[in-house]
């Protein structure tokens, strides 16, 4: 199994040719990874008909040589003295020798001061924007893309296996963060998928908490939200819990979102609008006692980016497809009191779903 | 000792005032840490003669409050519903409150297409790109500032103490640079400065060497370059090793790298282009039998970002000021060899330089 290069760049010179389109710029690091197999930084991509060029320096030429020339991608790799040549001519010369008139470029990702030294290099051309061309494209994983995203959600499972027996009364909320981070990262992941959200008590309630000298208390309520990666993919799983005996009010609360959480992925298959797999989870939230703290939004898209198209919320207008890579989490925040949130990583496929993530979903841990 | 936060939004507000302007548009997050003391994401910043704006929605409201709204900061925090409003609507309101019209915006931090959309939505302002405005300011570090790289450099000196014992035969790169990841952690550091690099042998010689697999080996050498965050701001260190007994050219290699950085660090003071220091380490190096193979540019400023301005190198223009924190990182890459570079952080003082990183530059180590 490997990543398909070729298809991946058959299907971009195809919409780039029904759009009368001679060439693509590409700015994001993101898509050069998708695209080129570069994982570097301070790179150029240029993707015409016939040609793939990556524009680099002298930092990164040989990581872009051993990375984007070899038996299943043949970029020309073009070194550029920055001393010497500005990056617009460094791309005037790629598109005059490929007669391109007609670009596009990544408007998304770009910043206005960097994209008018280049536009105001190459007065010749006619430029359109291209906006989520290849995030479009990218929300469709391959079989190569899919098992990074397994493999990087198995490293997560393993890793949270390690830390739950560590979870003990006094234990703060950033040693353990520390302890899930290393050992992920032991476990083979490169870095972490994002910082890691592990919160105890109220502060579990934060969607964004940041690690702190917390101590943990009987009877808390604990959410850990964390990730892996894997050659560039990203896993992004959350568990919530309880220290020690759960009361009446925290078990319904993870009923709830146990219970919504099952329905969501219960209507998911490819061609149901993303929207209705929100209103499955919805209806379980908003019948219950808990509907006034309900999160927005029931997930997104996982990749090469942590959070990708498809954006799975009420307003969605998207319909999900086979090889969608999308989390499911639904979610519970009490300001002042605590949050509950469970997440997993799924695969649409044609008739339900593949969950990549396993870690069971226990609610009471012993402390 | 406090971040200066009054004394940093005057000098702004007076150098808009100088240019008849009458707000900024801040959009980069590091500048929105250093302006607003706000360090979450999904926020947009505005700065008037008498107002001061940090546009942001309810999944950063809280942390937004925490931080922006205390005794040393009164930003106004603005909650927007991003389904019923949109950013330039936000904007808009908040300009039109205050009578402003002649408007600058950071055009190096906002993208082409997220420009486009807010300023279509603003027909009636006149607006100016910000260049470097505040990365200006940022390279002048106030005490407080410096406490906080001095406390990362700490972490990483001591961090880099406990895993020196550990480079043993057959060790991994991997293996190295996550067990020093861990300890700068656990001594306190939030997250890394950067993506360690440490590299063994002839990966030495790679600038930007992601570590491997590839086992320690007697003889080998061995770069280290790493650092630590404190409050949002890193620090910068390499250090390079032998393993075990040095061999004549490994020796040479070292002598010539030590004695280029310790000439540019003689020449360091207040009121030195930053050229001059440049060369400095660059008559060394040329000098050498290792001319050829001698890194481009002597370092970087440091603080928020950990690439910042002044950067220093032979077509530097900038003067050395006081309280510029700079790193100076002379070395020598051959490829398929090896590589050698030390690199310290220094404050520039009146009339010379504090050294803000520690550890021992010692060369040999036993394993």
């Amino acid at each position: 199994m490997k990543p398909q290069f070729e298809q991946r760049l058959a299907t971009l010179r195809k919409r780039l040719l029904e759009s009368g389109q001679d060439a693509l710029l590409i700015f994001s690091p993101d898509n050069l990874r998708y695209l080129f197999n570069y994982s570097g930084e301070a790179a150029y991509g240029i993707v015409t008909q016939t040609g793939l060029y990556l524009i680099t320096d002298y930092r990164f030429l040989e990581q872009a040589q051993h990375e984007c020339v070899n038996e299943q991608i043949a970029t020309e790799v073009i070194c550029r003295d920055r001393d010497r040549q500005t990056l617009a001519q460094a791309i005037a010369a790629v598109l005059s020798d490929e007669r391109a008139l007609h670009i596009m470029y990544e408007a998304e990702h770009i910043s206005v001061a960097m994209w008018q030294s280049i536009a105001a290099g190459l007065p010749e051309l006619l430029f359109t924007p291209a906006l989520a061309m290849l995030e479009a494209q990218r929300k469709i994983k391959d079989e190569w893309e899919v098992e990074q995203i397994r493999q990087a959600a198995a490293i997560a499972d393993q890793a949270l296996a390690i830390l739950l027996p560590q979870l003990k009364l006094g234990v703060s909320e950033r040693e353990m963060a520390l302890e899930l981070d290393y050992q992920m990262q032991r476990l083979g992941s490169e870095g972490v998928s994002f910082t890691t959200i592990l919160g105890f008590g109220a502060r579990s309630a934060l969607p964004h908490c940041i690690p702190s000298a917390r101590p943990l208390q009987q009877g808390d309520l604990i959410v850990i939200d964390f990730g892996a990666v894997v050659n560039g993919y990203r896993s992004d799983m959350t568990r919530s819990f309880v220290a020690g005996k759960a009361d009446a009010r925290q078990q319904a609360m993870f009923d709830t979102v146990h219970a919504a959480q099952s329905a969501a992925l219960a209507s998911l298959h490819a061609g149901l609008p993303a929207s209705e797999a929100d209103a499955a989870a919805g209806a379980i939230l908003n019948a219950s006692e808990f509907a006034s703290y309900a999160g927005k939004g029931l997930g997104h898209g996982l990749g090469i980016k942590l959070h990708e198209q498809p954006f799975m919320g009420p307003h969605c207008h998207e319909v999900l497809q086979a090889n969608y890579v999308v989390t499911v989490e639904p979610g519970i925040y009490i300001p002042g009191y605590g949050g509950l949130r469970l997440e997993d990583d799924v695969r649409i496929t044609p008739q339900a779903y593949e969950c990549l993530t396993h870690a069971a979903k226990i609610f009471e841990v012993e402390i």
